[in-house]
């Protein structure tokens, strides 16, 4: 395994801050954005945390796509609806605003969305429903992904992103569910980890140019032809292309954001028009509220008594991993690795931030 | 494979008006549930239309647990909520009533959910979410289901239905996008049908006591524990197994219906309470919605367009196949297999029904 360093959550919250405040992003989004992506590293989700700062933001904000300053507005406001423009900056801060707006909405109307365009990258998807969940009601959330990576079933070439959705809902004694997945068999984050390591895929994660299994680990980080979760048409793999095509319209189509394979390649400068999706619903409005929790806790416990085939790995609910990342990561630190940390130190570096993993 | 007989849609839907007729249903139940039943068999989606007179609803009639004269009530209802109780009988009906509701309240205020409890079987879920689509809005339903069949990632015992999930959304030249699927990698009817003929089951499929991989069709039919979609844990098991949990906090704890798993076997004579989840929403009420619709028409042209692994299997979006089957069987009628007709014959028979196959 590659050499880490533990770092406190303070610390990369700082760093997090740092950086972007020296690229020009100011307050409120800044505090926002650093909180969402803190969020991602405390629970185990190391690819949308900090990490993203190197493999992703620094490129995007050479190349100019993305505003450090923009405008957020709300173009669409009515009872239990509303679309925003995030003006062409980070995800986080719009759709954070975005289910502060569903989850106020709701708590009026019992059920709100909002959907979001000319976003780019919101960081994990998981967040935003877990907002609603921690504010005692059911939340959704979907986005689009500007590079094509997911192959639908029976195709040869890319036309989705890995089209992460969550879902969340409070429970009462129990921690809430927290689903928060990609439409993608795996994340592009596996083939990366699985090629450092120069491991073999296992067949149904990746295709190649004819839609045959690839199981190169080098060439599948190269070519980034994933399969939809379901992995071949015999298991299921119609169902992740159409659970795909769900979160890009209800991310794209009913926002009005930009659809990659519609769109086509971004100009130089142009931005990525990301589109995003936000629900939030009142359980108290179908029914009594404690009703549900007291239900939603029996269904939790049932699961985390169900037999397990291993006696050693019990059986889990959505989230349970994440969690319990997260209180060992805000006792003991976040593990950064070597690599990452050097990269970050030439980026703070570069941009004149302060350097403190 | 097996003999069959084609029957034209006006006979299959007479015939199972006759039965459910003679079995104590009324107006307007008895047309409703007809109408949904026959859209399952004209879809081509055989194990949901007038054969679950056969496989289930004469067991259930039997055992004295469906009411066919049930009392439909809406207890809650809001602007942009709902709650009903579907009084113990068959789930068609409330279901259509409760998706009306929901699209009627959606058309005020741009999105409106409809929570059903002490139901039972609804038929295809996609007919609900089809509803929507039809009437130019999105729309979601998801079902709980009696029976526990589906094994959680890591466990050795069955906890979930196959719980279904259908999403529609309208398109302006195409048709909609029509996504149905149960949330196990295949429905319990394929294992039935592996078993008729023999065939060894794919491994991911289904699994056995002590959770291993089972490609025995014969036991696999009587064991009855499929996988989650995403089939192992490698290939996202757990992804399906959230997306089944979901399904159920959605149908069964935000309703107020019976959990299986929690509630324990039925006690003779007592109702199963399914619980089932409708929404719909307006695109209209996020933008303009000729954008919308246009927008959808390219990205399913784009769809249509995209090189296919074999020419002769081009690449298809959610709902192709089953509209293509109701061009076909509306034009030259319904296959029925000759055994399910003799079946139908029996119970036609023993209820007083006129048989007309």
């Amino acid at each position: 395994m590659a050499a880490t360093k533990t770092v406190t959550a303070q610390t990369v919250e700082a760093q997090i801050k740092a950086i972007l405040g020296a690229w020009g992003m100011d307050e409120p989004a800044l505090s926002i954005t650093a909180r969402v992506m803190l969020w991602a590293d405390l629970r185990g989700i190391d690819s949308h945390g900090i990490s993203m700062i190197q493999s992703a933001y620094r490129r995007m904000r050479d190349a100019g796509v993305l505003n450090f300053a923009p405008k957020v507005e709300t173009i669409v406001d009515l009872p239990a609806i509303a679309t925003m423009d995030g003006g062409g900056g980070l995800g986080h801060y719009p759709s954070v605003k975005a289910m502060e707006l569903a989850i106020a909405k709701a708590r009026q109307t019992g059920i709100a969305a909002v959907a979001v365009r000319n976003s780019n990258h919101y960081g994990a998807a998981g967040y935003y429903a877990w907002m609603a969940a921690d504010a005692g009601l059911i939340g959704l959330s979907t986005s689009g992904v500007t590079v094509a990576a997911t192959v639908p079933t029976f195709a040869a070439e890319p036309r989705f992103g890995t089209n992460p959705m969550a879902f969340a809902a409070p429970a009462g004694r129990n921690r809430p569910f927290v689903l928060d997945m990609a439409t993608s068999t795996v994340a592009i984050g596996k083939l990366v980890l699985a090629s450092r390591a120069s491991k073999e895929l296992p067949v149904g994660w990746s295709v190649d140019e004819a839609g045959q299994p690839l199981t190169d680990p080098q060439r599948a980080r190269e070519l980034r032809r994933m399969t939809p979760l379901g992995a071949t048409r015999e298991l299921g793999s119609h169902k992740g292309y159409g659970l795909a095509m769900m979160v890009e319209i209800l991310s794209s189509t009913l926002s009005g954001a930009a659809f990659t394979a519609t769109h086509g390649p971004r100009q130089p400068g142009e931005p990525y028009d990301v589109g995003h999706f936000f629900l939030a619903m009142d359980p108290g409005a179908f029914r009594d509220k404690a009703g549900f929790l007291d239900e939603l806790d029996a269904m939790i416990d049932v699961m985390h008594a169900t037999k397990p085939v291993d006696p050693a790995q019990k059986v889990l609910v959505a989230g349970d991993p994440e969690a319990e990342n997260e209180i060992k990561r805000r006792a003991e630190g976040i593990p950064l690795s070597t690599v990452l940390i050097d990269e970050l130190r030439d980026i703070a570096r570069a941009a004149n931030a302060e350097f403190m993993l």
